[in-house]
Order: C-alpha cells, then structure tokens, then sequence
C-alpha cells in the first residue's frame, strides 16, 4: 500500500538495528483516516474470503482491527495479555514469548466468542518474528475455526515471521514489507 | 442513547453487585456497527467544541475513540498503562488506582503528542469511581491542554465518578448512566 509506504518513510524512525517507531500515526496516536484507508484495503484483499469475525489482540491492533471491520461489518474480538479478574467462563489460552520484553505472557479469549464456523481474518500492526500471531492463530485453532486470512500493516520481512507463515499456508496479506532497514534508509521488498 | 440502553439491557450481564460484564459487544468482542453508531453519537454531542484530538486509554477505550475520531477526522491518542521498552522520549505519567485490582498503575502519553493549543475529548468505555479519567485529566492540564469534553459510554452512576467530575466543572456526557443494578434488573438513571 504507497500511503502507508510514503507515510513510514516520512515520519517512522529506526531505532537500535530492529525497532522500527511509528508511534506517530500507528499505535500511540494514531492517524484515524490512514487507518481507515487501511481497514478499507484489507476489505479489498480479502472480500471473497466470507469473513465472520476479525481477531486482534490488545492494544495496538485494535485500532486498526476496528477500522477493518467496519468495512466487513462485523465483529472485532481482541485477545487479551493478562486475565482479568472480570474475564471469567471459559477462555482459549496460548503463551506467547515476547522478544522486546524477553518474556513469555499468556493470551486469552473467551471461548463464547469464537465458534468452530467461524472464518476469521487476523488483524495486527506489526509482524517480526511471528510469535504473537502463532497465539492467535492457536487459539483459532482450538476453537476449530478457520483463519481465512492475515492481515498485517507493517511486516519486518527480515525478522522471517510472515515468510515462515506463508509457507505454513496462510493466506498473509502485509501493506508493507520491511526489507532492511537503518536509521534514515528504509528499504521495502 | 436509547439503543445501547436497549443493548445493554438484553446482553448486559450484573456480577459481583459491581461487576456489568457487556463484553459480548462493547469491551472483548464489539459490535462495530453499534460502536460506529456511538460515535456518530459523540460527534454530534460534542461537534461545537472544535475538537483537536481524542484520548483514551488501552485497552477497551481504544475501539470507541476510533470510532469516535472517525466521524472528528481528528488523531486519537491512547494512553499506555505499563512502561514500553519502544516508548522513548519524554513522557507525561499520572497514577492511577484500580479498584478492580487494588493496585496502583502508571499511566503514560508522549509528550510529543499533546500540545498546550490541543482541545481533547476524553473518550472511555465505562466511568465508575473516574480514577482512570482523573489520570487522563492530569495529563491533559500536565500539557496544558484543554479538556474540552469527556464522552462515556456507561457511567456507574452510584459509584459517583461522573456527578464529582460534573461537579468540577467537566462537561461529561455519558450514554448510559446505570443508577442501580442487580442481576436481571439494571435501572437507568
């Protein structure tokens, strides 16, 4: 997608080697009609794939899960980092290890909310190594619904996550793959 | 507004004497078309106030802000309840107690992001004791920012968050205001 290419040219910032900042307009504060063109985007791409429901998780990727979804009209569910002490009945759990962090945390989605005949389109702002969206994609699973497609704003190719996944068989759509990248040289495959 | 109170009646569910778990629509899954349709509600609520900028806090508060921001064409900004690694620079904080959790949490913006001639709808999804929103009023008057409005979409109004703030002189709009609730029977004030 060129806007979002020109717009993480202009104003994303690189930071120590992997940390790529758009904090700007991504996910701190967030540019709402960029997002909107986003959200508008992924409809196009996965139209034909008879989306049911959108699974993100907390809390960047529900900004641009929300904006995608009122494009399909229908329902955002985004998995949560921690339990919460109002989170009860029964959830879908998987651990997710986080490089920023070096940690491993657990995600959870309330088990009512994913059904087996649901065909879900994965949103999330950013792809590097893949892990949180192999929590995601574990918990579709679980709940023996189908993931119809992925759909990421900014993928680090170089990080190997969505390569790894796409061989996996996923239907992985990225608006910008991150190719290399130095403070003041981005390069998109 | 008569359709979330309509909404909340049918799939609002009372836990604990405290506890009004809508997470079926507002706060783990969403109903877009509904959190498009309260959008659309604030914008016309607050439209004289020459908004600049939304702000809301992770998680749940982020799906109504956009929402909201995409009927301003204005940025939304979130604050971030827990220190990133990725967020550099220099940062307003304010302390925030939870009584859910009955713990104290940072909560943090970048300074870039708010400026002195900034006019903010505080957007949330629940206001119950407005700890929470005292931090995000704190960090408004911390960049001398003016909190033109705060927008919610349930108030527990026998928690009494929102009558203090009135008192003080916000002008807060909420869309619901529960006056008492028991399993079955929720009243609206």
């Amino acid at each position: 997608m060129e806007k979002l290419k020109q717009r993480i040219l202009k104003d994303g910032q690189v930071r120590n080697g992997e940390v790529l900042k758009v904090d700007s307009f991504l996910n701190h504060q967030m540019d709402i009609d960029l997002l909107d063109e986003i959200g508008a985007e992924f409809q196009r791409l996965f139209q034909d794939e008879n989306i049911t429901k959108i699974l993100t998780i907390e809390a960047s990727g529900i900004a641009i899960a929300c904006m995608t979804a009122r494009h399909f009209h229908v329902p955002v569910v985004f998995a949560k980092k921690a339990k919460s002490l109002n989170l009860d009945g029964e959830l879908y759990t998987s651990k997710v290890h986080s490089f920023t962090y070096d940690r491993d945390y657990d995600i959870t989605v309330s088990k009512k909310f994913i059904q087996s005949d649901d065909r879900i389109l994965i949103i999330d702002d950013f792809m590097a190594n893949g892990k949180a969206m192999d929590g995601l994609i574990d918990i579709c699973h679980q709940a023996h619904a189908q993931v119809a497609g992925i759909g990421i704003c900014i993928e680090k190719g170089f990080q190997g996550g969505g390569d790894r996944l796409r061989k996996e068989g996923y239907r992985l759509e990225s608006l910008a793959i991150v190719e290399s990248m130095e403070p003041g040289h981005i390069v998109f495959r």
